[in-house]
């Protein structure tokens, strides 16, 4: 029995629904269907999924879902709007009828759609995530998928990588073709790399200097020498919507002393915490182990040091199950996580290093393959 | 008094509350920042809206959003996880607090939130969709911006045909440089044009041939000569989310006599609804007026034929208000909405032209200046 199944045995829910576009990873997840307007997904105990697509879609839900698909038309919704209901009224009057009694529903289902289910069948929620559940333990494929999109990453990377090794420095900031070497250069470089490889960049980080001591700032303008330059880089792959996502700070001359140090015990720290990973270890014991190994090597973790969790999930979604923060729960075989230990300090920078790869029964099957590498 | 304040009048809510990342166009239109984990938005009648982020994101979001900021901290967020509360219920505590009254929520509003919330407050739906309407009349500002994305776009596309005007026919298939042209290779020539402009391609319509004949297939593989190729490219622009929407249909070698004639009728078509375009003109009638003019011209709409809707607002997300469908209503000055009809017939395959512009008092102000051209 699936964690779905299982889900709604458990609720005594009739059928499972779920709303959203394929933005909407656990959608995405249960139809493998990419649109950008939302469809409607209904699955009966035992039985395989229902999509309801618009009719013009139908073809193309067909050939991309394995899910069972039915136009709109055939699942009455359009004769519920001629009779004059309104959109969410019409959707779940048609949601209900697929359902034929109680419908367990994901946290994020619309309270609009929600209001107007309750008034034929009671609605359940989905409060323990059975499908992201369900996607926090990747299959062999899908595995494969996100090892071959981690490759194309750190090509990506490679390119990005090279414009700063080739730069040079003048007056502290760095320069190529007699131009200031930007962080909007790099990205779009690193970018157009994914591109061609059917993948997506988006709100890549280049970031430098002082804007490190920020882990999630974007990073614009040139870049400067001497400085460390955080590079933080988490593509989707556009056919099957899978990410990766990896993370390197390089420093383009001479990196501070304290920087050099940050580094040494960033490096250390994900050595140690990747040692650690297998099936039964305890995310939120992963993630203390770092930062008592920071606290010794004199980093306390508060607002400045280790100010974020030591890793998550990636699949459909780059954040998703499970988590290697203080919450953490046990990791399971085929659990695909991040290792991205970082050191965060405002008026010196910030170092931040992130590996990718599966939880295995014995270990961590390490994805990432990139040199460690400070100086450049 | 806006939009919002009117609802919240109206609906007699103490506080406005939405829940997101920037993937929903409603919070990124409220709150200006870009994020991939969700945010809470919440606005009191009269006053700047208020964002709530974790401690890591306070200072980006400062920077990027001119919404009130606060921290999860700050906002007791932090506190109610410590005293053991689940992650919904304590950012429904944290909604409470901040909102102090009634809650008005968007209708897309997570249900396990709203559950909660209404332990404390009653939770009111916004119906009307007050936040949408807002967005739907866009400021001159967004306008430009929104034209200036469209200049990007044209770029792209000329690009793209480009290499389809470049391609000889062996066997009735396109090669260029002794290779079979794809439309994969025709996607990622336009999407790496749009890269370098700061904008992203995504799920960019390339069909040929028979796929044509479906308004929505993305299409795959090599491009054939004498049959029509359907470029509909909808980028996104970066930094600031907005999007464009056009598209062109193309012959490279002879058309069919069935295509030229659809073709000869969907240019008219297009130059007949925009003739129409104008604040107080009815999204319907136009609509329908379409209709009528393709069934004169003996193309009825059904199942084949005009299969979809006139047009739809562009704006944050690439299909928002108004609608220029069988439901749309009246138009006002500063709706930016698209023109496209279409015409597709399987075993014939399709015919599109898509344009965009904004609605003033007296016309439609065409962004689009891309010229009609069937015969590459």
């Amino acid at each position: 029995m699936n964690g779905l199944d299982l889900a709604l045995q458990e609720a005594g829910a009739a059928a499972y629904a779920a709303y959203g576009s394929s933005a909407d990873a656990n959608v995405r997840y249960l139809t493998r269907f990419s649109t950008t307007d939302p469809v409607v997904y209904v699955a009966k105990p035992g039985e395989r999924g229902m999509i309801v697509v618009p009719q013009m879609e139908h073809e193309r839900a067909v050939r991309e879902s394995p899910a069972a698909v039915v136009t709109r038309a055939d699942a009455g919704y359009l004769e519920y709007i001629k009779a004059g209901e309104p959109r969410w009224r019409a959707t779940a009057h048609m949601i209900a009828d697929l359902a034929g009694g109680p419908v367990l529903v994901p946290a994020n289902f619309p309270l609009a759609l929600a209001r107007e289910l309750e008034s034929f069948h009671p609605v359940l929620l989905d409060t323990a995530g059975a499908v992201e559940g369900m996607r926090a333990v990747k299959t062999p494929e899908e595995i494969e998928q996100i090892r071959s999109i981690q490759r194309i990453t750190e090509a990506a990377l490679d390119r990005g990588l090279a414009l700063i090794r080739g730069a040079v420095s003048r007056g502290g900031v760095l320069h190529r073709d007699g131009r200031p070497l930007t962080a909007e250069a790099v990205r779009t470089e690193m970018h157009t790399h994914l591109l061609a490889h059917g993948c997506r960049g988006t709100d890549t980080i280049v970031s430098c200097g002082p804007d490190t001591a920020l882990p999630h700032s974007a990073g614009a303008g040139p870049l400067l020498a001497d400085e460390p330059i955080v590079i933080d880089i988490y593509p989707q792959h556009e056919r099957s919507g899978y990410h990766a996502d990896m993370t390197r700070t390089v420093v383009k001359g001479e990196p501070s002393p304290e920087i050099k140090e940050m580094y040494e015990a960033v490096r250390d720290a994900k050595a140690l915490a990747a040692s650690g990973v297998r099936a039964g270890a305890v995310g939120a014991d992963l993630y203390r182990a770092t930062v008592e190994f920071f606290r010794d090597r004199g980093y306390e973790s508060d607002m400045r040091g280790f100010t974020h969790s030591l890793g998550h999930g990636v699949g459909l979604e780059v954040h998703e199950e499970p988590s290697l923060g203080p919450q953490g729960k046990a990791l399971v075989a085929g659990n695909v996580v991040t290792i991205e230990p970082g050191l965060y300090y405002p008026g010196t920078g910030g170092v931040r290093l992130e590996d990718m790869g599966a939880v295995t029964k014995t270990d961590f099957d390490r994805f990432t393959q990139y040199p460690e590498e400070l100086t450049l």
